[in-house]
């Protein structure tokens, strides 16, 4: 196993990455300009010492908290929670919500041996109840595990006077009937907003 | 920009990653084992110095003639000439061939500046005056390029006694013939094979 081939063992191992394009991979940062690699080198080996969580939303930040708990153009009154960084990311590309997130690190699974203890539910109850939040969008996926959750936190939040919604769940837009779910379908049968 | 979306904007000028799959490969960087992640970076920034052209036949190698040149079980009458180092692999892979190869290094492009000059053909065609080789096997893609450069080596090499032949083109394994376009279609037929 020569150097080439070592470097495409370790990332045939990244996500969605096969053989083959790890392969192709290889050959092309052999050829990369030295500049390219250079840098690619010095960001993967800087990148878990300048990553950290932010102690209060849990996005990943290089500064603590991060800049969007400490945005002051941000309404502090609607907290958005998602099951991982990742998807702050993705919300925050939309550009359509401006309040602040929750991640919390998972989603309740039973079957896998992850409870509501395992997660920042907790953190995020004290949040809510400590801080007069007034609206809390769910916004984890449209599975078994974010229905859980999101039925548990609206238990746990009972009582207490905030808001709790949950994002629509129906035909994406540009979609086609013809390839949609029968579960998508039926959703967006139920959530059918009036014109 | 923080480190995170330093490493996704550089992943995502790799060939075949887009924005997403750069920022989901980032993230999972962060959460990898750190073992991996350092193996990542230690490899990817030797590469460079590892891995060398082989003299001989341009194969990408960490010694130098590389292993395939000096492998005493190879049929040294035989040489199957690629486009480059990278079509070495997939064919060594298939397990097929067990003669030399010569890595051309591209293709005959005229329109993008491309001439036999720029290429290794003069040193294939010194090798097979000077080597006594038995038979070419041309491996190029069967594309313009590829049919321009077997062209013109067959043109170069009139005269000399060494058999040249090309790669079989027409229907994958296991295609369909609903999926062929029409020229992988006409070529099969043209190739076709008496049972």
């Amino acid at each position: 196993m020569n150097a080439l081939d070592r470097l495409t063992a370790l990332l045939a191992r990244l996500p969605g990455i096969g053989k083959k394009t790890a392969a192709r991979l290889s050959y092309y940062m052999l050829d990369a300009d030295p500049a390219y690699t250079a840098a690619l080198v010095h960001e993967l080996g800087g990148l878990r010492d300048a990553i950290h969580q932010c102690s209060l939303c849990g996005n990943y930040t290089e500064t603590d908290p991060c800049p969007i708990c400490t945005d002051p153009d941000r309404d502090r009154s609607l907290i958005c929670v998602v099951e991982k960084a990742q998807d702050v990311r993705i919300i925050e590309e939309a550009r359509e919500f401006r309040g602040l997130f929750f991640v919390l690190g998972g989603l309740i699974a039973p079957l896998e041996g992850i409870g509501p203890g395992d997660l920042g539910i907790n953190r995020l109850i004290d949040r809510v109840r400590g801080e007069g939040i007034r609206e809390l969008i769910l916004a984890m996926n449209p599975t078994v595990e974010g229905d859980t959750t999101a039925l548990y936190l609206q238990k746990m939040l009972t009582g207490v006077p905030v808001e709790i919604s949950r994002l629509a769940s129906g035909l994406p837009v540009g979609g086609d009937l013809e390839y949609t779910d029968r579960l998508t379908l039926s959703r967006s049968f139920r959530g059918r907003v009036k014109l």
